[in-house]
């Protein structure tokens, strides 16, 4: 089913209009009409499925949706926000559509002292455009915040005390770090230093807030790779713990 | 430092020859010449760093390599074959580069029912190109081994009983499974299906074999991300544990 970006749909509502965009790329691009059903997604938690119940062939920019069930998602935990220094922008787009397909809550581009790229807010309301792409192709209604560019200082400043930080894997044949268990946690970060590598500065800073090191194989990894794989690492070791009631949890 | 494949290294060799498309690319399109430095890497576990001693600048293909330090890497564990139903053309170097980057041991090319592509053995000798192309570029000396495509019903039969496969998340809010503690696993595998997922009778045939299904974050991933994603949570979860000798150990 064609998901839509439906910024003014609600849990109780009945019929909701597509943006202009939305309609546009609806009736014109996938050539869907009256009755077509669809997925509709507001982007802060709410779904639905819908079908198309009005249209406007001639200048397809007024479709109206009638709701057939809608549900408000609760917001997926871990929370995680991933602070990147962002890569050229040919790969950015691949870092943005992983990070939202696995569910982070926001992205923030940073500004480490050996990075390529210096986004300006024209450049993160593309990012913007990639993340409601990603989120309709992935079913996500969660979409991931897109923060303005920050210093790497300003951002450590707002970043809470857990998280990982992605590192050198070390060298071939070195023991492997402890291997951690899973933890209930609902708040992480994980940060992604530029191809250049983290400024011994930036290495010290992460680590004396209490972030700790993350690799995973032993190998070199291109930005595109390395989000998702550390992402999914971070989502797999602070998922929530299965609630299973035993007698020794009463009292 | 730029990587170059050399099939021919060995740990204890004094100079080697590049072969003739790896040395054009050397002298022609990066334009290095006798002094510079350079990564050798053999494809099964040999590195080596090198300098480049004699070169054809007329005809490029006949470049020599004086060795200054080699060395024979152990294979990474956990040893993870990746089995994977082929996804359209435009999608599989993506999914090669990864898997190579995050050290799968070797890539099979699974044909489901509901697989999208048929690959040929002329299609499979392209991906082996990818696979020296992402080895180059993040060092790894071990080259995952790309095998000929099979029959689903016949990769199961060469699979270990040891493995996971992608599954669907489960309904957004649902309880999540069980989680994992890292164990030390030598021979592992992971198992993803095409884009209309795998059939009722594979999941039946996985689970029967005692394959886990795994799944990270809630939403549906495209195969660039899941391969990526699922790879890295195998590798944290497998990964060797680490030997802490405690007097407990003793006896």
């Amino acid at each position: 089913m064609h998901g839509f970006y439906s910024p003014k749909l609600t849990p109780s509502g009945r019929e909701v209009h597509l943006p202009a965009d939305e309609s546009r790329h609806a009736i014109q691009v996938l050539r869907l009409g009256v009755g077509d059903q669809v997925l509709l997604l507001n982007g802060h938690g709410v779904r639905a499925e819908a079908v198309l119940d009005a249209v406007d062939y001639r200048r397809h920019t007024a479709t109206t949706c009638r709701i057939l069930q809608a549900v408000a998602v609760p917001r997926p935990l871990p929370h995680i926000t991933l602070f990147i220094a962002p890569p050229k922008s040919k790969n950015i787009d691949a870092v943005i559509r992983a990070a939202t397909e696995l569910g982070a809550a926001a992205i923030v581009p940073v500004l480490c002292r050996f990075g390529v790229a210096k986004p300006d807010l024209d450049t993160t309301a593309n990012w913007t455009r990639t993340v409601i792409a990603a989120a309709k192709q992935s079913h996500n209604p969660w979409f991931p915040e897109i923060k303005a560019p920050i210093t790497f200082t300003d951002a450590l400043k707002t970043a809470g005390a857990h998280g990982f930080f992605g590192a050198v894997p070390p060298p071939a044949g070195a023991p492997c770090p402890a291997a951690l268990t899973a933890t209930d946690q609902q708040q992480t970060s994980l940060w992604i230093g530029p191809e250049g590598g983290l400024a011994p500065e930036e290495l010290s800073a992460l680590n004396a807030k209490g972030l700790q090191p993350l690799t995973v194989g032993q190998w070199i990894l291109r930005v595109e790779t390395a989000v998702p794989a550390l992402l999914a690492v971070v989502l797999d070791r602070c998922r929530p713990l299965p609630t299973t009631p035993t007698r020794d949890t009463v009292g």
